[in-house]
């Protein structure tokens, strides 16, 4: 079976070294042995075993009939979605680790995959190593699944488990994290929820049938999280995590990305450092979670060579999945029903009796000085942006989520 | 796809239930309408809708042809060993949630249905409801599995739970635990350790390819676990749980199920009451974890219902599992290089060095009145037995595995 390696850059090459590493259980596993043929890439590997697979145009690619499987990590939409487009419509199986693609073309290229029975796969897109993927898609196929939670990007978990243990800054966390090669030199796309938006978006599209876009999905990244927040969340039990969600809620479906306070009772409260973990409630299941290493070289690697393993177990067969290209309307964010945890400055002695009138009963929470903390009852998001507004010259410190 | 149910029991119930309340997306993941034609059970269940469905002979289901997928949910090898044989052997599909039939016959029923082109599936087998036996088998497909590390008893793991956070003995909780349906009249299969044992044995032959007799497990239950020990945990930041293992070690394989102390910062410390948690090592992935609901109706259900989805969208193909029927010879247990947690009395002021003579360095611990209490380095069972045995008359109170 000989595939195509499309970008030798950090999972590219994890991808080589895995499938020389693991030869012998692959072939066996995959049924025959598997090939690196090509490997496209702009630059030159002089004096490295794999300069002679490298090639510089897709089309030696694309009309070799021998190769049957391309595994893409380049990242980014384009070249990679005419690729995909151009591999899918001549039969080849189509692997990818590249989020971005997914979350915007997946219903698409999934749907191209079945019209010429072949694969269209991304396990490595979401969580990395973590078998998810393929569980929503074969394991949970018994429920209706209504939530996914998850801790989905390992950057911002790591700064958020830094700022906790150590009681530094996000600043300080994030230098730390980009010295250490955990951040980008650009955070953006982790730090403000940017790609953790991505994953969820993937998720809800596979566990609800229909595509949701990710455009239409709050996100609120972990840049004003605060060392007070952190003390407050200790003292209450809970940890400070950045949760990509989606739920079915009264009919409708939801999803948001934002940090959030969670007890530390919940499952995912225990997922430090750079580690994933993935939350699932089914109606017949329960709940299950998924954790492990959600990103890096070797890890990202595993998912993909079980996807061409995958692939060339199913050479021939679609793989059955239910994203559709029908979009999936989310339900409107006001009507979403959430409980806050908020932070006022205290520049009254009555601030209880203020909050109250307009909050109605709150559960108050041990306060820093000169703050008052409180945790409010379940409502929507609109009747909560009305009493906000109501709360005139009070200075909101701080407002999270707050997982029941 | 016409299908037969073997029991109506919990778990038999269960698939009843789950089929009949999420038919239409069952319907829709299977490729077409799956539809219960019989059920096998001894009793009547007259005025329920499906005493109908009730047979008393194997053979009317076995010699239908429109059946074909059997679902057994009776447990015990006979006779569902025999069933699952002459299904097999007719081409059709056989589910099972039993796990002394896969541990005992797993190697030649897998042959089997691969003669016959059809399946032999046991996620429910294993962990409930959590997806372990397919995200082995068909996710971590690149790696090279090096140790799986589970807790696979609810029971043993609620009784745990309750002896830490409430101080009570093993015998109270038992009770308890027996009270609220958790723990069997006969509670011997789940604190002996038993269960996890048949349950680790299934999983190693599928991690590492040969059929691991469960009987060559060393296995010890929770039953001499007391408050004391509990203390020691908490103090030294760790929990104690019966852990189910099996690992590569120097070359070798091995396994054992053995209440052990786990550092608190380890994912399986996180995992308390009913709740299961599955711990896999690979050489790429590094490490994932599966979590939920171990056992119950529902959850359990749901794995059977997850399988007879897979069998009716592989009819007429085997689906590759590399449990084959070679046997895996276990590493001999004095090889297997192990830390133990010790408490002796401290019947002598000198007792350290006493300690010191026979084991050599150790680490000790902070001990309650009249006690000594350590950890050794690694060293070898057999190593340890000869120590333990020149102890002569120091009274050993306790020892614990204990996992760095």
């Amino acid at each position: 079976m000989k595939i195509a390696l499309l970008g030798f850059g950090t999972v590219g090459s994890g991808v080589v070294e895995v499938i020389a590493e693991n030869q012998e259980s692959i072939n066996k596993r995959a049924g025959s042995p598997i090939e690196i043929k090509y490997i496209l890439d702009k630059r030159d590997f002089e004096g490295q075993p794999i300069n002679k697979l490298i090639v510089k145009d897709f089309n030696s690619i694309i009309e070799d009939e021998e190769v049957e499987i391309i595994a893409e990590a380049m990242g980014g939409i384009e070249p990679a979605y005419s690729f995909a487009k151009a591999a899918l419509a001549r039969g080849k199986s189509f692997v990818t680790s590249n989020k971005e693609l997914v979350a915007k073309h997946g219903a698409e290229l999934l749907e191209l995959a079945r019209q010429n029975k072949t694969n269209f796969l991304f396990e490595a897109s979401v969580g990395g190593g973590i078998p998810i993927i393929r569980p929503l898609n074969q394991s949970l196929t018994a429920d209706e699944i209504y939530e996914i939670t998850g801790i989905l990007n390992g950057t911002t978990n790591f700064i958020l488990s830094k700022m906790k243990n150590e009681g530094r800054t996000f600043e300080e966390v994030l230098k730390e994290a980009q010295e250490l090669g955990y951040a980008e030199r650009n955070p953006e796309a982790d730090v403000e929820g940017y790609d953790a938006c991505r994953k969820i978006a993937i998720l809800a599209s596979l566990a609800f049938g229909e595509h949701v876009n990710f455009e239409d999905i709050p996100t609120t990244g972990i840049t004003k999280i605060t060392e007070e927040d952190m003390e407050y969340a200790a003292q209450m039990g809970c940890s400070i995590k950045l949760l990509a969600t989606c739920q079915k809620q009264e009919g409708g479906i939801f999803a948001r990305v934002a940090p959030s306070l969670i007890s530390l009772e919940h499952p995912l409260a225990m997922v430090n450092d750079v580690f994933n973990g993935i939350f699932v409630k089914g109606n017949v299941i329960g709940e299950v979670m998924f954790y492990g290493k959600g990103a890096g070289k070797l890890p990202t690697a595993s998912a993909v060579v079980a996807d061409i393993v995958d692939a060339a177990k199913h050479k021939g067969t679609n793989i059955i999945s239910f994203w559709n290209k029908e979009k999936l309307e989310l339900k409107d964010k006001g009507q979403v029903k959430v409980s806050y945890f908020i932070r006022v400055q205290k520049d009254r002695e009555d601030i209880n009796k203020c909050i109250e009138a307009i909050f109605g009963k709150v559960t108050e929470v041990k306060a820093l000085a000169n703050e008052y903390a409180f945790i409010t009852d379940v409502q929507t998001e609109a009747t909560f942006s009305e009493k906000m507004n109501a709360l005139g010259d009070i200075k909101v410190k701080s407002k999270l989520y707050f997982i029941k």
